[in-house]
This record gives structure tokens, sequence and C-alpha cells, in this order.
């Protein structure tokens, strides 16, 4: 792409309003802009990043089994009232029409997919079931003061798992585990996310968390080092008020160690809760009829984004994780007025493109080499080219890693096979 | 695909409550559910359509020089006040948070794109701008009794230009009927979809609607067979009431010819309403400030599928365009009870994944060949493979182009090839 048709700016300063690093960054670099507290666009960059992480979910949900549908944000009232939500959700936004039909927005679609199922599901045979969407989510957050990590408008990737017992759902909800831990080692967050035991409600002895730990963190989690794992602080308490001390839950360890951390994504055993509210059966091998069990399986697509912020950035800006970044590579042409040097830049930007590469071109006219140089870190693309009156007079290519800083001369052959890799 | 993974079944009677061909059909075939009157969930098969059709999409407003980006549904209530339709417009849905902050739910998004673009706009060297999304919109549509062909929340591509003076929007604006018009050609319905002279309102002289002729539809237009553009029965009502008879803008003929058509999508010179109303200026070659004029280009997504099922459909079914249908082929094992059907019925379904074929493989096991024919007739793809026993025995598959009827035997090569067309 280039970035003459990228009408974003850079910004040097951050807004005043914005005091988490996500949005900071996020804002100065293009990638988002504010409407309201906790409600953002995504500009042409953010929204390229979100589509990545989109991606990288969705396959990750069909090696899982899932099956992708799409449901709406407007629920009717009735649904969120037999699940007693209607009034027990504080977040939840409400409206109504002309006819004064009282409506919800989604703020989660438990209420939309259990009547669904209803019209056909009646068998044994039709079970396990694993469906999922990638949709907006509404929620009258309080606190939206987090950035993209908290809000209330927010693409989520929501999976509901049905199943005939509840060895069949705890088998399928430590799979899920292991597909978690892959999305976000794709995504770059892997090393700094733990598996966190958290409370299951009334109806189950826990549920999980994925937890990243960075001082960004809202939340407290208590980190067994010895295994890897992580209990939420909520668990602890219910523990300390108790009497006991928390210790880890896989290896009886009670030297936890307490961290900063967001939740990145989270697992729930529902077991009937949502299929007793609407009576959602089936008739088993033995032609009794009984309640589906349930799991969920969520994860923010903003809330990622603003974390693997929070986790990859330097004094100069955000330095994006290859599988998520926008582009691969930053071509930055610097203006010698020369036409060789743009003849060389464009024709680069060509051969990549036609390699398969995703580009960024600054081709910007009016930008001086060092303010170029100063977006590209804030925007914080892996891989820096530099096209200019030097490097087209030496017959190679200056390339810069974005994490390292490491910078390299190559030939084109060279600069292909690296961003190939 | 799997069927047997495939939730849906299809029902032999559609529901009660859908009047409209298209939603009796994409009910009957399990490509949407309905929540309440205009709302829909897309079920794997519809998903699978409306995907399509977005692509379609993408790729025309990329071609046209759009850059896509990704806007909210919840809009403050400051931004509608200020172009006045907080209260004009009828079918705007409003809501509160627990502060009284009220919002709308978008329901265009002129309110948000044009104070956005204050932030990054200044020049005329940052025009001209072509911003596309393809987003929900929520509008609280009287009459939703149409299916999918009218939503009260609806998917929708919605691109947004801005120029520098009148010329250089009149150049895009004539432009986009062409990528306009590709689209619907590639979407299977350019044969039955005329451009259509509309209102401009109270600043332009014509809007352009695209109308698609079919007795489902809701709109009355006004045809001119020999130039093969229409004019809307709103401006033959306002011609009629000056005395005036209508007459084809472009030739003059009288002789219109009156049909039922619904409107697939719309574009309308905005000029500077907008800009003016959020005082969005630029600084013009000499040094003048003006304000940016504007144009804006709609289509809806699922109006768009359904107006496809309600040109596209008989007796038996939908009959789905291949650029569009949910998957290429249908292969339909018939059991018989013997192994080496179901082997070779599965060979092939790998065989044809890998080579970049999309199949759904009916491999139930409960249904007998003559279910399996209807349904595979009502779902629509265009081609249907039968594996049986006779098939097996004479070393050939039996290829049904839906379309024609055409049966043909064919060896699995020569099924590639004519797939891969």
């Amino acid at each position: 792409m280039l970035q003459s048709k990228l009408f974003t700016k850079t910004r040097k300063e951050a807004p005043k309003d914005e005091v988490a690093k996500n949005a900071q960054l996020l804002v100065r670099g293009g990638f988002v802009h504010k409407e309201m507290a906790g409600v953002y666009s995504y500009l042409p960059l953010g929204l390229r990043v979100l589509r990545k992480l989109e991606n990288i979910i969705r396959e990750e949900m069909n090696k899982a089994g899932g099956v992708e549908l799409l449901m709406p944000s407007l629920h009717p009232k009735e649904n969120w009232e037999k699940t007693g939500r209607w009034d027990t959700m504080d977040d939840l936004y409400k409206l109504e029409d002309k006819s004064g039909k009282e409506m919800a927005l989604g703020a989660t679609h438990e209420e939309i997919i259990v009547p669904l199922l209803q019209k056909f599901i009646s068998s044994y045979r039709d079970l396990p079931l694993y469906l999922y969407q990638i949709q907006n989510k509404f929620r009258m957050e309080l606190r939206a003061k987090s950035g993209i990590l908290r809000g209330r408008e927010f693409l989520m990737k929501d999976l509901y798992s049905f199943h005939k017992d509840e060895k069949d759902m705890d088998n399928y909800y430590e799979k899920m585990k292991t597909h978690y831990k892959n999305i976000f080692n794709t995504a770059g967050i892997g090393e700094q996310t733990y598996i966190t035991f958290a409370s299951g409600g009334s109806f189950s002895k826990y549920s999980h968390e994925f937890q990243t730990v960075t001082d960004a963190g809202e939340d407290i989690i208590f980190l067994c080092e010895k295994c890897g794992i992580a209990v939420n602080k909520e668990l602890v308490s219910t523990a300390s008020s108790g009497g006991d001390s928390m210790s880890c839950p896989d290896c009886g360890n009670k030297d936890l160690v307490k961290k900063k951390a967001i939740e990145v994504g989270n697992i729930f055993p529902l077991k009937t809760k949502y299929s007793e509210a609407f009576d959602l059966k089936f008739i088993d091998e033995n032609k009794e009829q009984k309640h589906i069990i349930m799991g969920c399986y969520g994860i923010g697509l903003g809330r990622l984004m603003g974390t693997i912020v929070e986790v990859h950035n330097d004094e100069k800006g955000i330095v994006w994780p290859e599988s998520v970044a926008p582009f691969q590579a930053h071509l930055v042409e610097i203006k010698s007025g020369k036409a060789e040097v743009a003849g060389e830049a464009e024709r680069l930007y060509t051969a990549l493109q036609k390699s398969g590469i995703e580009v960024l071109y600054d081709d910007r006219e009016d930008a001086r080499a060092g303010e170029k140089f100063a977006d590209s870190d804030l925007i914080g693309i892996p891989w820096r080219i530099v096209v200019s009156e030097k490097t087209v007079a030496g017959g190679e290519f200056e390339l810069k890693n974005r994490k390292t800083g490491d910078v390299m001369m190559v030939s084109e052959e060279e600069l292909v096979r690296e961003l190939k890799n």
C-alpha cells in the first residue's frame, strides 16, 4: 500500500484523554480513533491487524472442529428474561423500538444460540457440536479507561460447545486449552500468557482465564513458576478468607508470585445453566431426554490487539510480532530529487508485492528522512527497507529489523529470502 | 465440509411468519434463522454466501481506490444533532448508558466519518480520498416483512468519497457506476439490474439507484428498454404533478415500461451537506479554505443476497450463481451399505478439496437418496456429484448442473476440469 494513500497521519504526542499505553501508541500511529469512551474506529492500519488476529483465531477454531455462524446484536428481551440476565447483568445495553418492544444489545450470545439450537438438535447423534462467531459485543463498562483493552463495543470470538455428557465436555475443554495456547503463541504473547484458575461460579469448580503478564494489567494473578500456571485473585481471596493459603492447583507449591496481568481469553464450563433456562434437551442412546451440557470459550480481539501492544513496544513505538503486523515490510524512500531513486523504490515495491510480501511504501514527497524513520519506528512494521541515493549507488538495500535494531546491507535476492522466511 | 457436521437441517415447509420467497427458501435451506422481525442469524451456509458477497464487493472497492476501515455502531448523540438527523431520522435507534448519556446505533456513518476526517485532512494534497467499510447498520424499519431484503440490523458496504471540487466528484461518481455494475454482474444479477435515476434531495439534481427487476420488488421503476436505464417512481410522480410526462433522461423516449424492482445499491452526491455540518474544510491550491465535496455509495449485503435468491430460484429451491454459491459442488453419497461406495466418496471429497474446489459432502448415514436429492436442489449448489453403487461400478461419476438440469457421466479428470472452469 502507498503511504500517501493512507489518510491517517502519525502524531508526536498522545491525546490527553488516553492514559493507557496501548491506546496512546495506537492513536499516535494511526491505528485507531476514539469516538467516545470505550468506542473506537479501526483505521486502515488497525483494521489490518484486527483481520490478522481474526484469521489466526478462525484457523485455530476450525482446527478445533468449530463451525462458523453469525448472530445479530439486537436481542429480544424475552430471551434475556428467560435466563434472568435482563435484570442481573449490569452492563447490558437496553433499548426499545417505536412500538415499545424492548431489546438488548448482545453482550454475549447464550441467549441467542441456545434457543436457535432448539430448532435443530434432537438426538445424541447431533452431538457434539462446536459453534462460533467473530462478532461485535456491547457492554456498558464503567471503567473504559484502558484504551482498546476494555471497550464498550468490541469484536469477540465466542465459541459454544454442546455435549451429551460432562465427560465429553471435559475432554473438549482440555483440548481447547491447547488451541488457546496456540492462538496466543501465534499472536506473539505465548511466553507471557498463563492459564489461570478462576472461579467456576455456582455450578462448576473452576473456569480458566488466559492471563498475559504485563505492568499494564488490571488483574492480579498468583503465578506458580514451577508449573507455569496461575490462580486469579478471586480464588486466592476465597482461600484466605477460609483460613487457607492458596497453593498451585497442579503441584501444591505455596510459593506463588504476585503479578499484574491482562485477561486475554477465558473458557467456562457452563454445564446445563443455559440449556435448562431454555429447556434445550436431546434424546440419548437409551431414549431418555437429557439437558445438553455446554461450554463457552471467548477471546476479545480488540483486547488481544491492545495486549500485544502493551507487551511489544519500546520508547520509539510499537514492535509488532510478524504474525500480526499490518504489513511485513516498510519500504522507506528517502527523497533526493533524483528520478532513479524513486524509480528504484517503485520497482522494488512492485517486485516485493509480486513475491507475495505485504509492503507499506512510504512514497511521501513532503516528509524528510528523520520524520519517515520516526514514523516507521512508531508504526512498528517488523522490517524496514531503505532506498536512498546511497543505497542505489551501492546497488544494495538497507534492511533493518525493528525488534533487534540490526541493520544489514542486502541484495534484492537476499531481501526477498529474508522476508519470505 | 461434511454435511453431517452442518448442524442445520432443511425444512419441507416454510415457517408461517415468512411471506417473502427469499426468506422462505433461505430459512428452509438452513441459510438464515429469524430471531425477530428484521433480525436474522446467518447460519454456516448463509455466512458462506455473505462472505462471498463481501469479497466480491471488497475487491471492486479496492479497484476503485477504496481504503477500508471499520467504524463503530455506538454513535454519540452530539454528532447526530450537528447534522439535525437526531430529530429527523425516523428509523434511528436511540439508547442511553447508566450515566444518562444518549447515543444512536449507526444507521449510516456520515456522522462518524466526517468528524474523523477533520483530524487528518487539511490540504488539497490529501484529496481525493475514498474510504469504505463493510459493517452493521441498524434501522428501525416499520415494514420488516421482506425477509433479509429489509433488515433492522444488516451488513452494509458504505463508501464515502472526498473531493476538492464538484468536477472531481462527478468523475468519480461516474466511475463508481461502472464498479457497481461490475459487482452486480459478478453476483449474477447484472442482467436484471438497471441504473435508475432518483431524486437528489434538495442539493443535487439526481442520485442513482441500482434496481433489480423482480416480482418480489417493493419499488416501482419505469424502464427505458432502448437505453437500459430507468427512472424511479418518485421522480415520475414529481414530473406528473408538474404536468409533464416522464421521459428517459438519456434518449427522451417517453415509452417507459413499469416494473417491480428491488433497490440493491445506491449512489448519492452529498456535495457539502455533511462537510458544512461539521465544517470539514481543506486549503486549496490558492490557499483558500473550502468545504470538502462528498459522495456516498451503499450496498446492503443481506438485501443483495435476498435479491439473488428472488431472481435465481425454481420450484425445487435456490439456484445460486457460481460466484456466490456457498460451495461449488455438492457431493452426494447414496448409502448402499457397501464400504467401497463410502470409500470412493471420501476419496473424491479429499481429492476435490486438494484441487481447490469447495465441496459440501452429504455423508449422512440416515438420509435416503430422495431426501438427499431434494435437499441438494433446495440448497442450490451449482454442481451435484452423485457417488452410488451404480457409479462406482461404472467407474464414473454423475454430474448434474443445478441450473440447466443437465446430467453427465464423467471421469474424475473431466469432473475436476468442469468444476475448475
